[in-house]
């Protein structure tokens, strides 16, 4: 039967890979590569280097497909529809790469960014392949290390304080819903609008970072106040210069400052 | 100056650690090992192994020292007072550790399973360290595979669902305040109580592992009424058998149940 290895690959730095993570792709007959378009070249590149660094060469196939573009325009806190269409345009890819580029007893691998278990959409679109029934398959998941704990590595701080939680939450979330109720720690991921600007007035620590463990790293903290001004210019400033942005952030409420 | 590495190891299997971890491990002279006692005598054991297998022999020395001993009775929401002495004593042994064991050009290193970053106290008590001003030393974080990245991977699932947000919290804090508002994706650690057991009426599922990466790991997942039990029964069994669990895991709960 076909197998497929779900690779979490790090945030990046090509260090970060785990020697699990390796021995799958010295496993690997095929790896596909789905290409996000002509911003995100960069982050197919590094894949490219990453396969060139850990495995030996001719032992494996690369097989390049387009990811559809997601129609970000359908805005609103319900926008399951667009994401909907976006999960069955992938899923359909998926299921041609597998079936019409696998061979019967041969190992396929996607390679993810950060951990296939945060903000990743393979393992849904896998179950969704799955579920269509056409092609059969398994599949396994090697853990990798997110840019949540690359953030907070490269900032020497935990996630939580001690016996607190953790919320990690998206741009959107924040901006609609606020600081979640009874959590002061909270990572942001995917935020397009820099939510974390509604906070300039309260006691929050923010620890920000994009590019995370890549030669492009750019790394930021301190209080809210005066460290926001600071990270918008960074920011708009890399946008600029590279096209795209990939960042994530920690904010960390003073509890006494509530 | 004095080095410090605190590298995150993952959360016990061997081929969870990084390239960067293994390398930093091949820079460190000394390692810092802190017992917990008879029953992580275990996972002790799993750290030397580590070291036996990805550093060559005679180019460190370990140290080892005892963990003082965390009072569990001192409950309650506030338990801050318990968790402080404990702090502070551990401090005073970090602090002793790395000026009378670490060479005033030497690289020191503490491995901490999973990632430094959740639920891991050590990277506070190099700061406490750092500001009794005793000691002059820089650091740095390996981040690490957690536990929670590796329960998601063994049970194939994300930890978020799409746009969704995530949090991980404490058993303690599961049992006091219940499921946390606007949240259906729930992890849970450090959790000796069972909380899980107050959803047994709630369309909640669960994914639960125990010794995570190890040989000994265990997982058991499904709707919370059916799995609970047989949950609680692996729990026990696995408890007496080695005297002691460490476990963690994701309660999801269904929307339209609420």
């Amino acid at each position: 039967m076909r197998k497929i290895h779900v690779i979490g690959i790090g945030a990046g730095d090509p260090d970060q890979l785990t020697l699990q993570a390796v021995r799958a792709m010295r496993g690997t007959d095929v790896f596909f590569v789905l290409d996000k378009g002509e911003v995100k070249a960069d982050l197919t590149r590094l894949r490219r280097d990453l396969l060139d660094a850990h495995v030996p060469e001719g032992t494996y196939r690369v097989v390049e497909a387009r990811d559809p573009e997601r129609d970000r325009t359908a805005g609103g806190a319900a926008y399951s529809p667009a994401v909907e269409d976006w999960r069955v345009a992938r899923a359909g890819i998926y299921e041609r790469l597998i079936a019409g580029e696998l061979g019967e007893d041969e190992t396929g691998a996607f390679l993810v960014w950060g951990d296939p278990a945060l903000y990743d959409s393979t393992l849904g679109i896998l179950e969704e392949v799955l579920g269509r029934g056409t092609v059969e398959f398994s599949y396994e998941v090697v853990p990798g290390i997110s840019s949540v704990s690359t953030l907070a590595a490269r900032h020497r701080t935990g996630l939580n304080r001690v016996a607190r939680p953790v919320q990690i939450t998206t741009g959107r979330r924040l901006a609609e819903e606020g600081f979640p109720d009874g959590v002061d720690d909270v990572v942001v991921m995917l935020d397009a609008r820099q939510a974390f600007l509604r906070y300039l007035d309260e006691d929050v620590d923010i620890y920000w970072g994009a590019y995370l463990g890549t030669p492009d790293e750019i790394l930021a903290s301190g209080p809210i106040a005066e460290a926001a001004p600071r990270i918008e210019r960074l920011r708009a400033e890399a946008r600029e210069r590279k096209g795209w942005i990939m960042d994530t952030y920690l904010l960390r409420r003073n509890p006494s400052g509530r």
